[in-house]
C-alpha cells in the first residue's frame, strides 16, 4: 500500500497525458449531443470519486449530476429515461457487474455512456461508447490508492474540458509529489491516535467524497469505525455523539467551503471533540489538537487529490502503529462483485 | 417523542386527505413542461426522505433524480442549468436557508419548483411554485417522526401521480397503525442492546434512506454510533470491521431488494455478527439474535413507513432502557440552519 501511494504522482503524470485528448473527444461528443444532465455509476472508492465528479461538474460546468442508484436498474428494472443524459461508470477493476449493466441499459436507451477504468480489456471499459483509462498499472493493495486519486485526476479533466476553464492539470503530480512530503509529519502523528475507538471524519462541498474516502480507508486499514460527516450536516443531529475528547479529522482546503469549516472547527472545539486539521489556513490549524500544515498552494478544485493523499498516509501509518497489515485487511478482497 | 410516534395513523391520514390534489396537480404540471429529471434538495431526516424519493420516481415513474448538493449553489455559485428539472425542497419547519436558496435559484432559472414543509407560511413554502403541506400539527420533539413519515406518505403520492400505478395510497395510515402494535415486542427486545456501544443499520434499494433515519434516530436519542450502510456496500470496506457480536440491524421487508438482504445476513451472520432482524420473511428472521417479525402485507413501495416507525420505537425505548431523555438530545437544537 504505501509503494502504491508513493506512486501517485508517476500514475497520475501517466494518466493525465495519454488521456487528455479521450477527455476532450468525450467532452465533444457531450456538447454535440442533447445532454442536459449526468447521472454517474460506481460502488465503493470509486463512488466517492464519483461525488467530487458531481461538484466539479456541476461546479465548473452547470451539469446537474445525479449519483445512480444501481439497483434502480439491476433489482427494480425500473425504466429511467436517460436519453438526454451523460451516463458515467467508474469502476477500478472494470468487473463490478450491477455498474456495468446500469450502463448497458442507459446506452440501449439512448444515452451517452462513458467508463472509467483501469483495464481497457474489462466488461464495464467495453460496454461503454468511450472509455477513459487509468494508467496506473496493476493495483494489489486492498485498499485503492492510486486508482482513486488518478479516477479524480479524469473528473478534473473532463469538468475543465466542459467549462474552459479552471486550474492548470498539468500542476497535478506536482501536487502529489508536495504531498507526500508530508509523510514524516503525519507518522509520528498518528501515534497519539493508536487506541483511538472511533473518529469522525468532516469536510464540506467539493470534499465531502474525501471524507467519505479516508474514512473508508481508516475503516479497511485500522478497523476503527470512522464517520464522514458533512459539518453542515453534523449540526444536524451527530453532533449529540460529540464527547469529551471525542477525534474528529477535519479537512479543510483554502476555499469557499473554508469559512463552514472554521465555524464548524470553532464549535466542535468548545464541545469538547478533539481535532486534527489538515489545512492551508492559520486559523483553523491553531483550532487543531493535532495540525497537518498544507504549505503550498492548491485550488480547491484540486484538493481532493492531496486531501485523499493525507488520509491514504493517515490510515496507513495508523496501521502500522497498531501492528496490523495494511496490505491485507481482515474479510476484505479487492473486487467487490454486486449484482 | 412517543406521542408523536403514536400519532403518526392520524397524521397520515391528514395528510393524504388535504394533499391527494395537490400533488395531482404538480403531476399535471410535470406532464405539462418539459421535465426530464428532478432534483431534491434537502437536509438531515428529509434528506434521507429524498433519498427515498428518488427511488420512488426512478423505479415507479422512470424519472431520473438528483440528490442535489446544495453547497453547489449557496457556497460556490455554481450555475446548474436546470430548466428541464423539478426542483423539490423538502423541510420541515420550511426554515433552511440553503434549501429556500436552492429552490429560489432554481426556480429563477426557470425550473419547475414544488416545496415540501409542515409550515405553509415558511420561506421554502413560499419560495416554491408548488407547496405540498404535511398536515402533523406542530412536532415538539427534536427527533422527526411524525413529519418524516408524512413526508414519505407525499413521496409515494407524488410517484404515484407519476406513474398512474402502484399500492392503494389509503392503506397507508392503517400500515402505521398496525406497525404501532410491534411496541409490547420491541420495548422488552432492546434491553439487550442497553450497553451495546455502536452498530451498523443495513437495508437496500429502495429502504437505504430509511437505514440512514434509523441511523440518525439511533444517534440523537442513544448516542450510540450507528452506522447506516447499503448492504451491498458494506461488504466493500466496513465488513472489516466486524467483530464478535458486532450488532448489526437489518431491515429486510419484501420485495426485489430481499434476497440480497437474506444473503448478506447470512455472511454477517458466519462473520460474528449479532444480527437484529425486522422482517416478514422467515428465512432471513430464522438468523436473528433479535427477530422483529412483520406479520402484515406491506407492498415494497409502502414498506419505508413502517420501517421508519419500527426504527422510531427502537431509538426511543432504547433510549428509555439508558434513562436517557430523548425528547432532549443533548447538544441538539429543532431547527438546524446551513448557510
Amino acid at each position: 500500500m504505501i509503494q502504491e501511494i508513493r506512486e501517485q504522482p508517476a500514475a497520475l503524470q501517466a494518466t493525465l497525458q495519454n488521456e487528455a485528448s479521450n477527455v476532450q473527444a468525450l467532452a465533444d461528443r457531450v456538447r454535440q449531443r442533447n445532454v442536459d444532465f449526468a447521472v454517474i455509476v460506481a460502488r465503493g472508492s470509486s463512488d466517492n470519486a464519483a461525488k467530487i465528479l458531481k461538484y466539479l461538474l456541476e461546479i465548473m460546468a452547470g451539469l446537474p449530476v445525479a449519483l445512480a442508484a444501481p439497483s434502480v436498474v439491476t433489482l427494480y428494472k425500473g425504466r429511467l429515461d436517460l436519453s438526454n443524459a451523460l451516463v458515467i461508470g467508474i469502476s477500478q477493476s472494470g468487473q463490478a457487474p450491477d455498474v456495468t449493466e446500469y450502463l448497458s441499459v442507459a446506452r440501449a436507451g439512448g444515452a451517452l455512456t462513458a467508463s472509467i477504468t483501469n483495464d481497457p480489456s474489462s466488461p464495464l471499459a467495453k460496454a461503454a461508447e468511450s472509455h477513459l483509462a487509468l494508467h496506473c498499472g496493476p493495483e494489489l493493495s486492498v485498499a485503492a490508492t492510486k486508482t482513486y486519486t488518478c479516477t479524480l485526476a479524469l473528473a478534473f479533466l473532463l469538468a475543465k474540458a466542459l467549462s474552459n476553464d479552471g486550474a492548470e492539470a498539468a500542476l497535478i503530480p506536482d501536487l502529489a509529489a508536495k504531498t507526500l512530503l508530508l509523510e514524516p509529519v503525519i507518522q509520528p502523528l498518528v501515534e497519539r491516535y493508536r487506541y483511538m475507538r472511533e473518529c469522525a471524519v468532516l469536510a464540506r462541498g467539493i470534499n465531502l467524497g474525501t471524507a467519505d474516502e479516508v474514512a473508508l480507508k481508516l475503516m479497511e486499514t485500522t478497523y476503527s469505525p470512522a464517520k464522514p460527516f458533512s459539518i453542515a450536516d453534523f449540526m444536524h443531529g451527530p453532533f449529540a455523539l460529540i464527547e469529551d475528547a471525542y477525534p474528529c479529522l477535519l479537512l479543510a482546503p483554502n476555499g469557499a467551503a473554508l469559512q463552514s469549516m472554521v465555524d464548524g472547527a470553532a464549535k466542535l472545539k468548545s464541545g469538547g471533540a478533539e481535532l486534527i486539521v489538515a489545512a492551508a489556513n492559520k486559523d483553523i490549524l491553531s483550532l487543531a489538537r493535532s495540525p497537518i500544515p498544507i504549505d503550498f498552494q492548491v485550488d480547491e478544485s484540486l484538493s481532493p487529490i492531496v486531501y485523499a493523499i493525507i488520509g491514504q498516509l493517515f490510515a496507513y501509518y495508523l496501521a502500522v502503529s497498531r501492528d496490523l497489515n495494511p496490505d491485507q485487511p481482515r474479510g476484505l478482497t479487492k473486487v467487490t462483485k454486486t449484482n
